[in-house]
């Protein structure tokens, strides 16, 4: 069987995301900067149907965020905007494109029940709203023996965490500060967390943690 | 002429210190854990006086804080005690014992006027009340073409950092969660980090990072 485990970025003042998100700034002030170690990869850009790259230390990492992954579940928030009800006609399909990097299910924390949502890639998003045990439990079925990938944000990323539902996080701690946001490692409960390794890369460090409960 | 910079443990949820710290407990609840991955080293054991322990990743890192250094800066707190006056007959002598493990002259950052204390084994306590910047400059001077060694606590740190001083962190990361205390990245101004390189050890991950100003 597979593990539920997330590739996360987080400032060195430890948030995942920016102050001041928004509709038009999801990631908040400063919040792209956590993601710009990534884009200048080959992989990366190949994962988003982009050319031209780099190779170094950090390709493993991100071909690994793909790799093996069956389904994957993420928040509202990170599915596209706020916490209202669905709106518009048709609804909004989110910040993802017609063609999501995901290319399997991904179940997404919600408050309002709304239909399956296919798009193209073989990416389809469920909406659950019975909270992140039914989330993950679905994604495990879904995944069969592959991985689930908890995407994010942070506040899901803790919800599995207090929940006793993660087996790893990958922290790629860049070297930014944000000075507010939403934190990573806040709440988590009492989990505690075993290194398993680190890997020193160009303009980040990836360090791998083991969950235990 | 040396560089000034700091070595500094911190927590996955980014404190240099836990909760609820006093005389009693100046580490705060669950700080000395922040330690720990040094406590068992040869290299850390040797310079606190102590037989045995092992070598691995760490012990390079930890030989490499107290090389080259011709003096230090720390706060009153981390000195000993809280934020008032020098009380007693002969006055508080701070934590250190009567051999310090610094072997240089500290200077240590205060509200209030004392004179030098001279420890064994060449630690000499010089009280500063006129700010980081006088108290660095004041190491400076001491260390001569040695480094400085910024030994915290977190609030000395981000001084350093605000006011343009430190040259480059280190930064032990550990695996455990504090869920409060004192935050080490927070309120550093407008400065930026980058990424020297890092090294993965058992139980925790070293981080080097030049502070840009």
């Amino acid at each position: 069987m597979g593990i539920v485990r997330c590739h996360i970025s987080v400032s060195l003042d430890g948030y995942a995301a920016g102050p001041r998100q928004s509709l038009e700034n999801p990631l908040g002030e400063g919040g792209e900067g956590l993601h710009r170690w990534a884009f200048e990869l080959d992989a990366w850009r190949r994962e988003h149907g982009r050319d031209g790259g780099v190779t170094n230390a950090s390709s493993a990492v991100v071909e690994e965020v793909t790799a093996n992954v069956g389904a994957g579940v993420m928040g509202r928030s990170m599915f596209g905007g706020g916490p209202g009800p669905w709106r518009g006609d048709p609804p909004w399909r989110g910040w993802w494109g017609d063609d999501p990097p995901f290319h399997t299910p991904v179940f997404v924390l919600t408050h309002h029940e709304r239909a399956p949502l296919e798009m193209e890639g073989g990416t389809t998003f469920h909406f659950v709203t019975d909270g992140v045990d039914v989330a993950v439990a679905r994604a495990r079925d879904a995944a069969g023996d592959r991985d689930v990938a908890v995407h994010g944000g942070a506040d899901t990323v803790q919800q599995t965490i207090r929940a006793g539902l993660l087996d790893e996080i990958v922290v790629h701690v860049t070297p930014l500060t944000l000075g507010g946001g939403s934190r990573l490692f806040e709440d988590v409960g009492d989990a505690t967390f075993e290194v398993v390794g680190a890997v020193d890369a160009p303009g980040v460090t990836h360090v791998r943690y083991r969950v235990v409960r």
